[in-house]
Order: structure tokens, then C-alpha cells, then sequence
């Protein structure tokens, strides 16, 4: 048997309380899976004394974990500090420095220094692995880069963020609106105190731009993504939905084109019988369309202590067996600079919801409005009279481009019959 | 860049020229992939005139390809003639004591010589990878033993044969009988023209036996499967499972229990909202529970020359970067040998469909039966009056063991007023 494998772990959150208790429960297991031990030599974090649940006894402890990072003697580094910035970044490049492996579950970070880290990585000949930080405990940067390394990938889109797919769930099994569901959510542990990074979609985005570059063999381009989040997507349009074939989901969707790659993430109408349609609750999923694999998904929890404790675990299981691939699956200096296009470049059917004035003549205003636009209509639905004096008016369109939709929509907005601020939800056909 | 990687192809039947095409079509990104080329420098097949839609030129025939194994003098054998004996077991037995790593479609082949195989590609340090061998174009194999390794697994089940799935799933879309959808599934070419390692449960046993071993770490067991397929699941069962709020799938199931194994294969009613339920068409689907990462599911075409291809190549480009990993995910001394279990030992629910004569009383004699063997009804559908003089029973059943409801099965078939062999279909709560 080979020498053991040290770890030293900065960070003793829950995933880092999950990890210490993964790699004591299955301590046999992973030496027989990996013909060595691996063992926790240090510890990190900003309170000591706090229970965890798992005796930090043995490891050797650290207040600073850039210190440790220096000056631990571990072979692996797992930051697992969080925050694209600060200690977490500073461990990251301390580890590398001193030619340590690094296994992170920070996508903030890797969302926007994964090309840097990874050059320094390269250079340094350690590898930089970070299954944890997409899609929780679903393989699914290994499934990409190892599974499908046989496929050009032309298209992926993913429930990303289980906060949000767990709202979005409840919300059209319950039929209540998005502040509700959001405090039980928050009552059950499934969103933050502060839950704007989930619910405005910039937790899903940060996931999306590392898949697509370890998709298509590109820069990480976290800039480039398009963010909205599902603050206004609204019961009705969830009724709505269910009532013409589809889910709401919040999606990351990347897609390459011989123009450049068109990042976005945003609430979108999937087909009720589209894979990632069944995809519920605090489950995330991925779709990739690979040109001779044709279309594979990968379905697991997408958060919590057990499921990224076990991808951090396997990256390091990749390492004690010597397995090394290229971060992105190809050298850093192959990475193409593939431009990201505007969402505006974005072709596809489009959900229109209306608030109008309940008078004669008003649904005409709408259909020359969208004409004028060049946008046709492919079902609309106008509910009976009200006494409010106000019905809603629901359209779908044909394919249309953004740019198209976004004018009709202010257009549309400063008809004096439309009485609320028009809302728009994007039909992906899958 | 390090030296080509040599490959020698036996077997040129739709996936060996799949896996050419897809070499040559990605001949740049693989090497990118790699860090070298990967190059075919020789082939074996039947006819050598055939017209597969790929050219051989340049690369070097062989008519037999045990001497191709012997003495092509490439890195890697890749193994595509298929079946447990003959030919293919000899091809692989050949590379391996040429010191050649082995890459293989071949389900049979492992799931009967898998532990044997396994062993001397060890003693010989050459790989013996076979992602092709289960579900397609799902990276599964190396979801279990490398995304999950950070997991004990306990069970895991899977819809392992695309051309059950697709019979299943068009008679529940149209209706029909079995005979019907299956004459249409060969005239599609998803069905052979025997079909008999398909829809009797071979070829997904084939696939359980090999998952089985992955997953749980212990020698391969393909006697120990208990096998059933799809020939006696009727229309009416399918109706019957809808109303019910069920799905039919051929499902392969293992799980790992204090006292062993339980490896089986068999058309089983799954609820609706089961993620393995969605799975439909020619799809397969793989569901597994780890302790740690929960329930993951990995989804994709079981067959076909792409998603084929594409499981070879993966195969490929881990061993062209030197990612060794262990045959069954540990070293195979250390594969345990947990006895596989009888299906007596199941415990679960039950579907019984009867046709009976349509006279009072009737109704009586079954509950009667059915409390002699101590089984309790959970629910129970008898249509009304017809005029054959015959209406059938559905009955499900609450917690009952496997042993109880054969015992039943026989005392019902004795019963005068039971005109039909009764029909049972296992519930799996998944």
C-alpha cells in the first residue's frame, strides 16, 4: 500500500463537518478504493470551541487557514471557506503556491478565478477540483469531462439551485405565492436568512459558467451569463402554465453557436414531459446533449452537509489515485476565448401575461401592438368578465426574437389599457 | 505531447463503426483531451467488404482477432464482437496476456467471466474497462465507482434494456399487446429478430450483475440473479397500473442486505412520482442510494452506435491519461463473495390480477385464500357484470413476503371459480 494521502481542511461548516464525518465513517472504504488512507492532518476555522458534532481531535489546528495552507505539510488543501474573495481565495493560491492539491466547493470562486486558479494549478502540476461546487453531490463535472469526453457538447441546461426549485415546487403544488413559500422555506433550512443570492439567480449563474466552460472547452466567462431570478414569477403564471403543458423552473441554459456561447439563467416554461420537467422539489438536475451520446441527465440533491461531502470526497479520491485531467478538461492555454452573446441574440416561444381594462376593443390593441412587432400570436386566453373591471390576458407566441419581445413589451406596457406592468416568461422547447 | 495511444478494434458491427467515426470526427479534441493522439492501427471483423460507412484504410486487417489481440502490438484492444464464450472471451484473454489494456461493450462477457477477467488484468497491470457493457451512453460506471466513492451504496435499480422500456412505454401510449408493439419495435430495428436476451431479461440481468458488483464491491454474480421479463405483462396491466397510479417498467433492482445480495430482474409497478418512472421510451435510467449523497439518478440511451461510441471512447481517454482505477472499484481480492439471496426473501406489495367467474360468492373464496396464506388486501377493483360470464379481479396487497404470495398464487389457480393463470406484478415503493 502507498503512502497515505493528508488532508487539511479550511472551513468547519457543515460541509466541512459532513466531510470529516464521511471520511471517518468510510475510513476502510476509501483505503481499499484508493489503495491508501487518507488521512486529516489539520483543521482550520473562525471558532474552535464550537460543537460540530465531529471531535476535532488529532488534527492539528490553525487559526489562520492561509497559514495553513502554507505551512501544513498536507498533500490536499480543501478550502471549503466559501466567497469568491478573502481567506477563501487566499488558500486557494497559498495552497498552490506551496504545490499542495486544492478540492473546493466554492463556485463563487471558481466562477470567476477558475481560468486564473487553474493556470497556477498547471503550472504548479496540482490539480484543482471542484465537483462540489456544481449541482452538489451529483458527479456531473466528472460526467462531462471524463464520461462524455468522447462528445462535442452542444447544449446543456440545468436546475442549478435547489432553493429555488424547491419555492418554485411548492408554489404550484400549494398554489400559494412566492413570499410565503420563501419564509417556509427559510423556516425549513431550504433558503437563507438573506436569500438573495439563490433567489435572484446568481448562485445558479456561478454554477452555469463553470458547466460551460467545462462543456465546451472555454474561458469561464461568469460575466457573460444573463441572471434573472424567480422574485416575480407569480402564482397565476404558475396556474397558467400547468394549464398549457408546463413547468416553471429557474434554468441555467448554455448553448454554443457559431457566433459564441449564450449563457443565461432565468424562470423558464419547460414541456410537462421534458426530462427536467420531473426534476422537483430541492433536486437538481442536468441535461447535456452530446453529438453522439444524444441526451443524458444527472439527477441528485443539490446541496446540504451529505451530498458535498461526498463530491469532495470524490475529488479526492481522483487525486489519491493519481487520476489527473485538465481543470476544464482540456490546458488552460487550449481554453477558447469564445465570446458570450447577448441574451438578445435569444430566438424561442415566449409566455405573455396581461393585466387590461375589461372594455371592447382592448384585446385588438394588443394584437396590432405585437403585430407592429412582427410578433405572432400562437394561443391566447382571456378570462371571463370580472367585476374589478380588470381581466388578465394570457398569450403565447410564436418564435420570436428577444429583442423583438422586449420592444413589445414596452410597447405594450404604455397601452392605457394595460393596467400592471406586463410579465414575460421564456418557453424553452427542450 | 506524450506518444500516441494505439488502438486495435475487434468487432466492426454497427458500434465498432460507430466508435470510428466518432475517433475520427473528434480526432483533434480528443487529442486535447488526452495530451496525445489516439490512433487505430488495426482492425478485425467477419467480412472485410462490407460497406460500414467508414473507410479502413491505414489501418492494418486481421481476419482473426486473437491474432490481432496477440500481436497488433497496439496500447489498447477494444473488444466489440460480443458474447460470453468464443471469439470475444479469447480476444480479451489474448490482449490482457499480451500485456494490452482491454475495452469492452461486452455485458455477457463480464457479467460472466468478469471477476476471472478482472483478476489477470490486474496481475498483468493493464485495464479491463467495459462503460459500454451498461446502459449505453451513461457514464455510470463511473458515476458508481469514481462519482460515488465516497459512498457506502445500499441499493440501487435501473431500467436497463431500452427495447423493453420502448414496448412498455408504447403500450401504455397506444393500448395495444405486447405481441403487436413488439412486431413494430423489430420492424423499427429496436427489438432483434429474436428477441429473446431482451424481453425475457437477459441482457438487462446481464447489466444488474455487473452494477451489482460496482456498486457493493463484491464478486460478480450473474447466476444469482433472479430473472422475469416483460412477455406476460398485458395491455390490461398497464390500464390497471395507470388507474392505480403506477408506471410498468422492467426494472433491475440489487440491494445489499445483512445477509447478502438480492440481485433481481422483472416488470415491476413503480409509483408515478418515482424519478425512474419518467424514464421512457428507448431511455435507460440508473437510480442510486448512497449513505451519504442520497438518492442520484443518471439517464441517457442504453444502445446505439453513438451513445455506445461514446462509453468506448470514455473508455479510451481514461487510459490514455493514465486514470487507473481498480476493475469493480476495489482490488479483486478484496471483492467480497456475499452470498446473492433467493427472491423468497423479498418483502413488499403486491398487484393480482384474476378473471373469475361472475357469480356471488366468488369474491368470498379469494379473500378467504388470501387470509389462509396471511396475506392482507390493501385495495381491491372488480368490474362490473359482463357477459362473458368471467370479470376480472385487481387486487394489491399490503407488506407481504415473496414465499406468501406464490404460496397464494398456486391456491388461487386451484380455485374452481379462477378461470385464468393469475397474473402477479411486484410493487416497488422505490
Amino acid at each position: 500500500m502507498k503512502n497515505k494521502l493528508s488532508l487539511a481542511i479550511a472551513g468547519l461548516g457543515t460541509v466541512g463537518a459532513g466531510t470529516l464525518q464521511l471520511l471517518e465513517t468510510h475510513r476502510d472504504l476509501l483505503s481499499a478504493r484508493c489503495g491508501r488512507a487518507i488521512e486529516v492532518v489539520a483543521v482550520s476555522a473562525r471558532d474552535r470551541s464550537r460543537d460540530r458534532g465531529v471531535s476535532l481531535e488529532g488534527y492539528k489546528w490553525f487559526d489562520d487557514p492561509v497559514d495553513m495552507a502554507r505551512d501544513c505539510g498536507a498533500d490536499v488543501v480543501v478550502e471549503l471557506i466559501g466567497g469568491s474573495e478573502g481567506p477563501a481565495r487566499d488558500v486557494c493560491d497559498a495552497a498552490i503556491a506551496a504545490g499542495r492539491h486544492v478540492v473546493t466547493a466554492n463556485k463563487a470562486l471558481v466562477a470567476l478565478h477558475g481560468s486564473d486558479l487553474a493556470a497556477r494549478a498547471e503550472a504548479a502540476t496540482v490539480t484543482l477540483a471542484f465537483e462540489a461546487a456544481v449541482a452538489g453531490g451529483i458527479p456531473v463535472i466528472k460526467a462531462l469531462r471524463e464520461g462524455l469526453a468522447g462528445n462535442g457538447v452542444s447544449s446543456l441546461h440545468g436546475i442549478l439551485n435547489g432553493t429555488c426549485n424547491y419555492i418554485l415546487t411548492t408554489m404550484r403544488e400549494t398554489g400559494r405565492p412566492f413570499e410565503d413559500v420563501l419564509a417556509e422555506a427559510q423556516t425549513l433550512g431550504y433558503a437563507e436568512a438573506d436569500p438573495s443570492f439563490d433567489i435572484d439567480g446568481v448562485d445558479a449563474a456561478h454554477k452555469l459558467a463553470i458547466l460551460t466552460s467545462v462543456a465546451f472547452g472555454c474561458d469561464v466567462d461568469f460575466d457573460g451569463v444573463h441572471i434573472e431570478g424567480i422574485r416575480h414569477v407569480a402564482a397565476e403564471d404558475i396556474a397558467y402554465a400547468t394549464e398549457l403543458g408546463y413547468r416553471i423552473k429557474l434554468l441555467g441554459i448554455t448553448e454554443r453557436t457559431k457566433a459564441g456561447v449564450l449563457q443565461r439563467v432565468y424562470p423558464a416554461m419547460v414541456p410537462l414531459g421534458a426530462p427536467i420537467a420531473a426534476v422537483e422539489g430541492v433536486y437538481n438536475g442536468v441535461v447535456a446533449e452530446g453529438d453522439f451520446v444524444g441526451t443524458t441527465m444527472f439527477e441528485g440533491r443539490g446541496a446540504g452537509a451529505g451530498p458535498t461531502a461526498s463530491a469532495v470526497v470524490a475529488d479526492v479520491v481522483d487525486i489519491a489515485l493519481g487520476r489527473m485531467t485538465p481543470t476544464f478538461g482540456i490546458p488552460v492555454e487550449m481554453l477558447s476565448r469564445t465570446p458570450s452573446l447577448s441574451l438578445n441574440e435569444r430566438v424561442g416561444l415566449y409566455y405573455i401575461r396581461l393585466m387590461v381594462q375589461d372594455t371592447t376593443g382592448v384585446f385588438a390593441d394588443i394584437a396590432t401592438t405585437l403585430r407592429d412587432a412582427n410578433i405572432s400570436i400562437e394561443s391566447a386566453i382571456q378570462r371571463a368578465r370580472s367585476d374589478s373591471g380588470f381581466v388578465p390576458v394570457v398569450l403565447t407566441t410564436h418564435e420570436t426574437q428577444e429583442a423583438a419581445i422586449q420592444e413589445a413589451l414596452s410597447s405594450l406596457d404604455r397601452l392605457e389599457s394595460v393596467a400592471e406592468t406586463p410579465r414575460m416568461i421564456r418557453i424553452e422547447s427542450m
